[in-house]
C-alpha cells in the first residue's frame, strides 16, 4: 500500500485505528476452542466486526510462532482474510545481517515464496543499516523501525545519551531517515509518554508513526494527537487488548466492534480538530 | 544444556566450533533439489558429517521462515536431527515486550507447544529488560544477547557513546549482566575486530561468547582466542559458509567435514596453548 492510499483510507474511514491481533488461546472465548483453528476463527470474527472502523491490522508474530507449524497456518489464513483496503503490519521485530534480513523480507513480503504478503514489518534497529535496508527494496512495502517503545524496559537503552545530549532513539531516527523516505519508513513510538512525541516530531516530522500503548498500557489518545499528529495524520494508533478481549463470551466480536467504534469516534474528533477531514 | 555440560563437550571434542545452518536453496547441490525436503536432506548430511567435530549447531531462522510452513517443517526436522551432545542455537534475534517475548521463548524452547526445543536463542536487546528476561525463565536454556555484531552496519548504533566514553554495546553487556548469570546468558561478539574482545572481556570475563565472522567474514581465529578466550574456553566460534558451502557437488558433506576438521584442529591447538585440555 502506498502512502497516498493509506492517507486516503484514513480520510475515508475517519479513523487511524490499527487493531492488534495478538491472539492468545487462553484469552479467547471458550466456545471457539473446539474449532479446527480457533485462532483463525477468532481473528476472522474480529476482522469482520471491525474492518470498516480501522485502517490497519497488526498480528504480533510471536503469538503464532509459539504454536510452530500450526501457528504459521493460522497466520497465513489470517493474513489472507485481511481486507485489501486495510494496511497490514507483521509485528515481527526482525533484523539480522543484510543477506539474512533479505530472507526475513521474503518471509513477510513475498507471498509466492512464503505464503505471506504483508504491507509492512516492524524492525529492531540494533544491527544497523544492512539489517534495515533489505526491507526497503520492495515496492509499496514498509519498514516500521522501533524508535521509542512503550514497554517497561524501553528506557534501558533507548535513552542512552551521547555527549551532545542526543539519545539513542533520536540517533536511530536520524540515521534510519537517511536509508529510506516517509514513503517506505515508519517508526514505532509508544503512547505512554505523550510529550515524547514533541522530540520525535523534531526528528521525523513527515513520517507515519505506529503507536502502541493506548488503552491497556495507559497512553492517552488526546495527548498522542496533540503532540504527534501531522498534516497527513501521520499516526497509526494500535489497540489490542481493549478491543479483541473486550468480552470472553459469545458476544466477543460485537463487544470488539463497540470498543473499536468508541476509538474511531475519538479519532474522528481529532481528525476534524486538525482539519484533516471535514 | 548446562554450562558444565557445554564445557565438558568442548574438552571431549577438543573443539569449540559451531556450525551455522543457514541453508539456502540457491547454494546447495542441485542433485538435492528433487528431494522431498532438500533443506532437511542437506542439513542432515552436514550434521552427520560434522557432529564429532563441533559442539554446537546454529540454524538461522530467517532461512527457514522465508519458506513459510514448508520452511518451518524443515526447521523442526533439522532440530530433531541435532545430536543431543551438541548445543543448539536458534539464531532468531527475537525480542519484544515481556508477555510477547514469553511467546517467542515458547516458540523456540517449549517443544510440547511449538515442536522446537532449542538450548538457546539469540536476542536483540533494543527493547530492554522485559524483552530479555522471559528467555531466562527456562531451566538449562540460554539467552544469547547481541552485543557487538560483525556486520557492515554494526557500528551505526552499537558504538554510540555516552559522555563517560561508554559505548552502547558495553552498556548492553553491563545491564544484561544484572538480569542473568554466566549460566544462562551469552553474548554475540563478531570476530572481525580481534582487539574488540579486550573490551568485551572487561565487561563479561566469565560469559560464553558466540562469535560469528571467522572465515568468510574475515575474522582471525587466533586473534579471537588471544583476546577472547577465558579459563573455561568461553567461546563458541561459528562458521557457516566456509563449511556448508565448501562444495556444490555430490561431495559437499565430505568437503564440509574437511573444512570443519581444519577448524577443529586449529581450535585444539588453541585449547592446548591455553591449558584447557592436555
Amino acid at each position: 500500500m502506498t502512502r497516498a492510499e493509506l492517507i486516503h483510507q484514513i480520510k475515508t474511514k475517519r479513523s487511524f485505528l490499527c487493531v492488534g491481533l495478538d491472539t492468545d488461546l487462553t484469552k479467547i472465548p471458550e466456545h471457539l476452542l473446539d474449532d479446527e483453528d480457533p485462532i483463525y476463527s477468532f481473528n476472522k470474527a474480529i476482522i469482520d466486526a471491525t474492518a470498516d472502523l480501522c485502517v490497519a491490522y497488526k498480528p504480533n508474530i510471536a503469538f503464532y510462532e509459539c504454536y510452530g507449524i500450526k501457528g504459521w497456518q493460522s497466520l497465513q489464513k489470517t493474513w489472507a482474510a485481511l481486507p485489501k483496503d486495510c494496511f497490514s503490519i507483521a509485528d515481527a521485530k526482525r533484523g539480522d545481517i543484510g543477506n539474512t534480513s533479505g530472507r526475513y523480507a521474503m518471509a513477510f513480503f513475498d507471498e509466492k515464496t512464503s505464503g505471506l504478503g504483508f504491507d509492512s514489518i516492524t524492525i529492531a534497529p540494533y544491527m544497523g543499516k544492512d539489517s534495515v535496508t533489505p526491507f526497503l527494496d520492495f515496492n509499496d512495502k514498509w519498514a516500521i523501525v522501533l524508535a521509542l517503545t512503550s514497554n517497561e524496559g524501553s528506557l534501558d537503552f533507548q535513552n542512552f545519551e551521547n555527549k551532545e545530549g542526543l539519545q539513542l532513539f533520536e540517533q536511530v531516527i536520524d540515521k534510519v531517515n537517511t536509508w529510506g523516505t516517509p514513503d517506505n519508513l515508519m517508526y514505532v513510538v509508544g503512547a505512554t509518554r505523550g510529550e515524547g512525541f514533541i522530540k520525535i516530531r523534531e526528528h521525523a516530522p513527515d513520517h507515519f508513526l505506529l503507536v502502541p500503548g493506548v488503552g491497556a498500557q495507559g497512553g492517552s489518545l488526546e495527548d498522542v494527537c496533540k503532540f504527534g499528529m501531522n498534516k497527513d495524520c501521520g499516526l497509526l494508533v494500535n489497540s489490542t487488548r481493549g478491543i479483541i478481549y473486550a468480552s470472553k463470551g459469545r458476544d466477543f466480536a460485537e463487544r470488539a466492534r463497540e470498543e473499536a467504534l468508541i476509538l474511531q469516534k475519538e479519532m474522528e474528533v481529532e481528525l476534524l480538530k486538525a482539519g484533516i477531514i471535514s
